[in-house]
């Protein structure tokens, strides 16, 4: 990769264009808005679990003086003829009938101030009757289980359900015949797993201004993953046209799939609706955790046969995901990525989604997969313990490559699984000693990646500045790559290029940046934008020399004549082009909209080292090594920033994060002190390797990567701990308490084995 | 245009789609911004009209508590090298050296509250050498003169001038040879008229936040009619590259030319720099009437000799017109518009720019022209008199046609004059029977128009709704004619369309909104991304039918296979289409950039009808008639509605408004008190007609329409008043005692006539 392929600006590693904003305080964030009269809404909450609203009053709260506006569901469509998938969204952000968990909304007030709105929240009287709540899915899987939804039946089951279920849906997803394959296995694990409910853990709680007036039109301030999804998605809460929402995003400080909802917006609308005011909410972190969507907790059972010499010959799996209070929970892609690093013809995966009072689950980075990889390269790696082979080898010998059918459908293009597996092998990481009580883990994870819709404008100054619109909000340096692949197609220098996220009506529609499309779906708007905008600086140069168009190239940046044309004249560059343009046609410009087509999917090999300290339980992660395909890495740092970040969510989740709830359906730990994310000093130095087999689909070859770093983390990091301890881990979080007791039951165990010869 | 010409949209009288917010407050104004720690700015201005700086000491101001930045002309780029008219720009905005009229900024700071920075402007000591100020630009003519600068020498002179002189520049546009052609006509009049300094009188006073971070790029928010103007301006005071540099339009509360230039933006980006805070700035209504740039005062000749018949011979004007306290007026315009209404072969105007210690002028609704005809259809309706011919049939024998070569250079294409002329003679108003004192006065105006760069973007949402962005201030209803022309184009309904004034760096480069240019040239734009939408729609379509582009027609917002395509499909429309656009290539935009060639001149004749009252010599217009060539009227409530806008600024004008000085240069009247704009009781119900000419170079024929409507009021006035008191009025305002004076001279004249027969 010494002469990066040829490329000039891709591959390199410049400044980012937000990058001074944000470390210098300018860059503006969800509740940095301001309009003039604008006032504070506050959401009622249900301090229960699971009850029935028998009635909201809220005449005590609208009397205070300061209060100009209290809102319960009563204000909103009427939901009884909406289908299901519309009524539970509109249910979750304000509940009627029925609350279904602790911290669902039932009111939200707007006042002159904070404190006010505050005071009138708590002045809404609601007459709950209690009913018992389910917090636990499998305890919610009971048929004596408390319902929640009494019209709720299970969807996807051979027969028609006859009861009302909290089991929201079953999927399978089959090839072969895995159950009868077993049978030829040499050697078969099954095991189920418990991974607990965790949170994304951004620090920017969610935040918004809604502003709507009276001629029916409403603006939006707030901080998103996508604005375009926003104006979806309150629109549908509002029963308003999308196209009569103008939603402007914020920066934003983290999302991770869990800004991709909305939950205050269409509140902070209707609120401004009813007291004529710009109306701004923002949470507070306990609202973030209590009542945000979360990543599901699941129990997975998997079970995985192999022959001696590593074959693998049938993989089943058995997965619960846990979806809060409505459905809506990342099964389905749970489902696709558990064995799709595995090349095997008879694979059964059967999935269930289960309600329970808790929030409803949202998107959590590479949504589902955590999960189920954790589960699966967990047996994965108990079976090459149990056959004595190396684990990298016994993935390598079970991997798909291009032309590999997946389980869920699509051949593979080319992909980087066998090239990641081969650096890891190689890697000075693998080769490492292991000091005392230290352990290493290895997991393989995966990411389908997303294509979708996107657009872009490329827009030339007359000193030529290039202005790149587009309308996906900057999670992970997209700005970054956005200018660094109009440099490279352009020719044009990188500190000239402007990127610009633009509101949702200022540019053409982008599905919201998640599932790691952004860089590769609207980076090609980019560059198709960007080669109209070459289109159009050979016209102008054309006519500047009076020649054909086609007798025009554009390299290096700069527009001369072809081969073969006899015309001895100075190139023009892009700057020399524009400074001319209002005498030859005008501003330049060019745009471009597609919907991306070959996302390349991305698979990644982490290895965690950890110390285990066996008085404590405490297991310290020393050392972790992160290699993944990024087909191209635009911007390498920004490739390794995901990485990097991935596996630290990933280890938390593996060793601390977890929701706990008490018998009532309280969240115990609502904040950052009691939910222990990890911090810097927790952390060793995130080795990164990026490996680059090139996306055939892409001009540059890139795939998605930011979803697949948090993939493999639980399971390289929970493979170690087993390892360390001889036993098999089969819940998360690995933390000091549960370790200590694996401890003391293998101790205990091997005592008593002890006493009995 | 009983059936407007096959259209369904334009031509019809919709709620504009900033109507709602703007009646109801919810629209943003210049001030009407906050950010994260914004602070406020306030400039120090001079108390002198013309004096030295000896020395600045901001020391004392730094020193209160509170103030975070002041800055005086040593914190900008140093001028000494720059071009004369950048340097007269950086001057104007921050004195050194000299300042050259009361209020001329010295200073500015910045402090965490709007009071301690006024505190801290008064602790700003500035050491001054006063000077003679001249204020009066026959004054400043004279040799003896006190000059205001040093350095300038008269430009356009025969001979190379020796000395520094106020007058800053001589311009003549020539045609045949009128001085000698004066003697073939039977009736030579030649008069001088003078006209005042006067203000735009905006409502809404100029306002930004200007925030500079720490990577040299800044954002700035104001009230503007050209964000991109302001962008190439600031950057051009500040030395940054305009590129870096992010301009957000406010709604306008009026500009009416008066903000087509900056006077704050780069005060508060500098102070911003300097203080690390966004820093917002607003003025005072005095600061606008002492500071900003009215439109200039002139000293006209005019002499035109015609024969018995109504044939005009030839034309002469010498014009001097008043810049202020820098080069910079209208003189041009003025010149180009004076005789442009008459085919005469024999034309000279002679014109001089004059410096005085005043604010330098900036536009003002067709700058220059007001001033220029007022002098010359005075002229001519005198001469109508003399020759006894109706004032209306005069004009329309030397009225300008279709062919005719304008004095100024270009040969006219479809023009409308001699329409507006008929339109006029048989107006039921023509014919209205006057009351007793009561008289007429009949005047024709004239604009040449503009064309220049402009870009639309058109997109359409999943629900079928267009947005159209653009980067033009809305100052007179520009979104409703672009949602119109879009709604034609499209054939999608008026209420389907969304317009965007889009930031400068979300949209391509559009021209200040000014010079009525925008309905025709961001309009062609828009009209052209549209077209661009339906090539778009078209494949679309024809991809689903499995039919050729070219198979496929757009009519009436519907694609359908073209006449001979035997496929029985039922047409798509644009809403059905945007529905599948994910399916069938993603969102669906479109979008055009030019330069607008062919801006069609405007004509417009106006009739005032007065009444004296010879007691206390006020004029009251109590009858108003503006007709005008519209080309094609977009939306007609808006074109009547810049026609009597321009009516009501034309008779204030004409009746009132004057800047009125004292002896040290200091303004007397800075306030709407004082300086007294006409409110609805002063004026009638002004009754318009559109005229339509088709503009050939537009596809739906318009031309504009905004500055035309200021033009012949003045003149239709004065020539009213004159005839009135039978005594020709050549200086305005035609106030009370300027009108007392004129009846009294002339009672005194008479009666010493009586007492000599």
């Amino acid at each position: 990769m010494a002469d990066n392929g040829g490329l000039k600006y891709i591959g390199t590693r410049p400044v980012r264009p937000d990058g001074v904003d944000k470390v210098t305080g300018r860059a503006e964030f969800g509740a940095d808005w301001a309009m003039p009269g604008m006032v504070s809404g506050k959401v009622v909450r249900s301090p229960h679990a699971h009850a029935r609203i028998r009635s909201i009053d809220t005449s005590e709260a609208e009397a205070l003086p300061g209060v100009l506006a209290v809102i319960t569901a009563a204000d909103f469509p009427d939901r009884s003829g909406f289908r299901p998938a519309r009524r539970a969204f509109n249910e979750n952000l304000m509940a009627s009938g029925k609350v279904l968990f602790h911290g669902h909304p039932v009111a939200a007030v707007a006042a002159v101030s904070g404190r006010i709105a505050e005071q009138a929240a708590d002045l809404v009287e609601v007459d709950y009757e209690v009913l018992e709540p389910v917090t636990d899915i499998l305890e919610a899987m009971q048929p004596e289980a408390p319902v929640l939804h009494e019209d709720m039946f299970t969807e996807g089951l051979e027969e028609t359900p006859t009861a009302p279920s909290n089991v929201s849906k079953k999927a399978v997803i089959s090839k072969g015949d895995a159950l009868a394959r077993f049978a030829d296995a040499d050697v078969v694990v099954e095991r189920t797993f418990v991974t607990p409910m965790v949170h994304q853990g951004y620090i920017e709680p969610h935040a918004c201004v809604g502003s709507y007036g009276e001629d029916g039109t409403a603006t939006v301030w707030c901080c998103t993953q996508g604005h375009f999804s926003v104006r979806e998605l309150t629109g549908m809460v509002l029963g308003m046209d999308p196209g009569d929402i103008r939603v402007i995003p914020s920066e934003i400080g983290g999302g991770f799939g869990g800004k991709t909802t909305v939950y205050l917006e269409p509140l902070a609308v209707k609120l401004s609706e009813k007291c004529g005011r710009p109306v701004k909410m923002v949470m507070s972190r306990e609202e973030v955790f209590r009542a945000t969507g979360p990543a599901s907790g699941t129990v997975n059972t998997v079970k995985i046969g192999c022959r001696t010499d590593g074959r693998i010959v049938a993989m089943y799996a058995k997965l619960i995901y846990e979806s809060g209070a409505y459905s809506g929970s990342p099964l389905g892609a749970g489902s696709m990525c558990i064995f799709a690093p595995y090349d095997v013809d008879d694979i059964l995966i059967e999935g269930y989604e289960v309600v329970v009072n808790r929030p409803r689950v949202a998107a959590y980075r590479a949504p589902g997969a955590p999960q189920s990889m954790f589960a699966g390269e967990s047996v994965i790696d108990e079976l090459a313990m149990r056959i004595g082979m190396d684990p990298i080898d016994f993935r390598m010998k079970n991997a798909v490559a291009e032309g590999t059918r997946a389980a869920y459908g699509p051949v593979f293009g080319a992909i980087g699984l066998r090239e990641c597996l081969a650096a890891a092998k190689r890697h000075p990481s693998y080769a490492r000693p292991l000091g005392e009580d230290e352990s290493r883990g290895v997991a393989v994870g995966f990411w389908f990646n997303g294509g979708n819709q996107s657009s872009a404008e490329v827009h030339v100054t007359d000193r030529g500045t290039v202005q790149v619109v587009e309308g996906n909000p900057d999670i992970g340096g997209s700005r970054a790559a956005m200018a660094l692949m109009a440099a490279e197609t352009l020719g044009v220098p990188y500190d000239r290029i402007r990127v610009r996220v633009a509101d949702t009506e200022s540019t053409g529609y982008c599905a919201a940046t998640g599932g790691s499309r952004t860089t590769f779906a609207t980076g090609m708007a980019v560059i198709q934008a960007c080669e109209n905008v070459i289109a159009e600086l050979k016209t102008r140069a054309a006519a500047t020399w009076d020649l054909g168009t086609d007798q025009v190239e554009w390299a290096d940046g700069q527009a001369r004549p072809v081969e073969g044309v006899n015309l001895d004249v100075e190139p023009l560059s892009l700057k020399d082009l524009a400074r001319s343009a209002a005498r030859t046609g005008g501003p330049i410009s060019g745009r471009a909209s597609l919907t991306a087509q070959g996302p390349g999917p991305s698979f990644s090999v982490n290895m965690a080292d950890i110390h285990l300290d066996r008085e404590t339980g405490r297991a310290t992660v020393v050392g972790f090594t992160a290699i993944q395909d990024a087909g191209k890495a635009v911007h390498p740092d920004y490739v390794e920033g995901q990485m990097q970040g991935g596996a630290a969510q990933g280890i938390g989740w593996a060793l601390n994060e977890e929701y706990i709830y008490d018998e009532a359906g309280v969240l115990d730990n609502p904040g950052f002190l009691d939910y222990r994310v990890p911090v810097a000093s927790d952390l060793p130095m995130i080795e990164t390797e990026i490996v680059e087999v090139p996306n055939a689909s892409h001009p540059y070859g890139v795939r998605g990567v930011g979803e697949t770093p948090i993939v493999a983390p639980l399971a390289a990091v929970g493979n170690a701990v087993s390892r360390a301890l001889g036993v098999r881990m089969t819940e998360l979080p690995l933390s000091p308490p549960r370790v200590l007791e694996a401890i003391d039951r293998r101790t205990s165990k091997s005592a008593s084995a002890g006493a009995g010869t």
